[in-house]
């Protein structure tokens, strides 16, 4: 039985960066980008005005008089039809451009207008005022994004504004879900004698699109090695693979040996993990486009289900998407009441803040790894490592925070 | 023109929660509950096995003798045929149900198969030994889950354990989002002189979809009043109108005119705020359900842009989905380097953590309020009040993280 660090390492080899692919900008928020974007031409393209008011010579403006005569109105979208000439000033909108010859822009709060003329309160006018220069922003040419960079509202519409309405990026990973077992009913549906709902599938989608994946449940695949094979054969097609329930050591665990008629390769089966120990891993067959999905079967307790996917696949997805992994966010805190650890593997138990500035966390007391309650109010998993003991309260622990 | 809070208070006072609606469990992350939900049934719904093993009577097990017959097999989904005689060991699988006379489970690794007996290895055995008695996680009748709830993944498969393939909870805000002027091109054509492209409606965009809203965009309104009101009458059907473009002081700006024939009503125009002082909020004619959208003229320069849509209209969606909200995630930091801070308008300035842990705060040097380059670089905005003075190096100053 493999531990942690070991299990996670041999997941983590296995995953790889999904080749990049074009992404319309408008869905391409939280992907990485995998192409350096030049920009196409000068930002902004023009002498522009940063207000709204008039584009005068602020050489004019340096004396007494503060009367000049209004050459024009210059709206943004439109071009000045003339250059300024001396004690002209154009009225200007933000963001239009300057016309030849102005070199700053009093805003209109200071001007009084009086038919074809405008009074320009007395203030200091430096050439420049209010103006930003061609080119200021960046250059025609010039490396505005580069890859690596993952693509928040600024990075599109940066990308926008330099001409791009798609763009190369990792893509979102593909995540399909296989909820397995006899013992499963839809929860639109009362559970037979000894049946139980099926929880995990919708828990898991969630999980995978808050990481940023592409979700998609199957139905439920029944212990019936035909048509769990050909589920699976399905879900296989994805980049992630993730199987519920089937992967424990009772006699009626099919799932194992469904992957490997499928042509999966295995690479673990079992990790000294509380909750969570009869995790499956293993590689899909290769495909047309490089390498095959990475699937996991996961137990069928809920609260396995949820550690595991934080541990191992969250991470891996991270990788898939071009991301650093997310497995580093543990924090170290306080425990705010004792808890006794008992066993040879390591624990994640749930556990909440004990207040809003996250200073210490208090393990739940629960049912269980069953128990999607107590998870319900986890903040996250305080970690305990294999071997007896008593944690005193104030004993400093690791904790991994759902959120 | 009013202050920053004054304009935030009276944004506040418009928002309220949206009207509760079902909503299946596939996508109704995020949202919050707006129903208490009761478990149906007990959870378990009778005493089950936590491993795969041996059920047993511990009783039988306190003296020499280990050996047990194995009365039959329950796999997950099955029921127990028979109740445990003395003497006697069922093969059982974790999460099955225990046979009437079993008291506790012994783990498969502690126990060797012969035929039809068992050894059980020497061991302490408690009655309820790997055992979940039935109703220990809830109780029939039991209220699991209280509306307002934030739904996350546990909370899912919690609502989907207890029965519930859908569930009442307020929707998430559908943003329209309209960008105005005769100056914009989309990204992907070539900007003739004078105009620019559209780059705000994808930031807007992927921020509205950043804070769980539903986004749409709509075409470029021209700066023709009856096309422009024909776009935004169909933005005004949404839950919140995002304007760009259209609100400053300039003649052609023909946005609040057009909303106001529409039936919306000004709030004001204006706030004490650099960059994003020309920002326009109003409600639009009340509809069947209720109130009308609440609408955003945001001026159309790309930092405003940012900072109206943090400042205002992310805490406005944060309250129509029934979160509180997250205005109040400034947090405080050293300056990493002075600041001059001019004028009489509070500042949001883009800026960046100095670390990975984040200790201080950077302002960027950028092109002013429409670079979008210097953007995408910056974790946030340091905040800096109205007046003209010089922050040193060391200074504590408010920061809006952007992520």
């Amino acid at each position: 039985m493999h531990t942690l660090s070991e299990a996670l390492r041999l997941v983590m080899e296995r995953a790889a960066p999904l080749p990049p692919a074009d992404r319309e900008l408008i869905g391409a928020l939280g992907l990485v980008l995998a192409e350096d974007v030049e920009a196409d031409r000068d930002a902004p393209p023009f002498d522009k005005s940063l207000v709204d008011g008039y584009a005068v010579r602020a050489g004019d403006l340096q004396g007494e008089e503060r009367w000049l005569r209004v050459s024009e109105e210059i709206t943004a979208g439109r071009l000045p039809t003339r250059a300024l000439g001396p004690r002209e000033a154009a009225a200007i909108m933000t963001g239009a451009p300057l016309p030849e010859g102005a070199d700053a822009v009093v805003m209109v709060e200071r001007c009084r207008r009086g038919d074809d003329r405008v009074f320009i309160e007395p203030q200091p006018i430096a050439s420049g005022m209010n103006r930003l220069t061609r080119g200021r922003e960046w250059k025609a040419g010039e490396v505005v994004l580069r890859r690596g960079e993952r693509l928040g509202p600024a990075h599109l519409g940066l990308l926008a504004s330099v001409g791009r309405s798609g763009v190369l990026a990792v893509p979102a990973p593909r995540v399909a879900i296989v909820p397995t077992g006899d013992e499963l009913v839809e929860p639109g549906q009362v559970p037979g004698p000894g049946q139980i709902r099926n929880s995990n599938a919708v828990t898991l989608h969630a999980l995978a699109v808050e990481a940023g994946a592409k979700a998609e449940v199957s139905p439920i695949a029944p212990d019936d090695p035909d048509r769990l094979r050909a589920i699976l054969a399905r879900g296989l097609e994805a980049n992630v693979l993730l199987i519920t329930g089937g992967v424990s050591a009772g006699t009626r665990d099919l799932v194992p040996a469904a992957l490997e008629r499928l042509g999966a390769l295995k690479v673990f089966h079992k990790v000294r993990l509380k909750p969570g120990k009869p995790l499956w891993f293993g590689v899909g067959p290769a495909r047309g486009e490089g390498t095959g999905a990475l699937v996991f079967g996961l137990p069928g307790n809920p609260v396995s289900v949820v550690v595991g996917f934080l541990l191992f696949v969250r991470p891996a997805l991270d990788v898939l998407a071009g991301r650093p992994p997310r497995r580093s966010e543990v924090v170290s805190r306080p425990l705010g009441q004792p808890f006794t650890q008992r066993g040879d593997r390591i624990t994640y138990h749930p556990a909440c803040w004990t207040d809003p500035d996250r200073r210490a966390v208090v393990p739940l007391d629960g049912a269980g790894s069953a128990d999607l309650r107590t998870l319900a109010r986890a903040d996250g998993f305080a970690i305990f490592p294999a071997g007896d003991r008593v944690y005193e309260e104030g004993e400093v622990v690791e904790f991994l925070p759902l959120r």
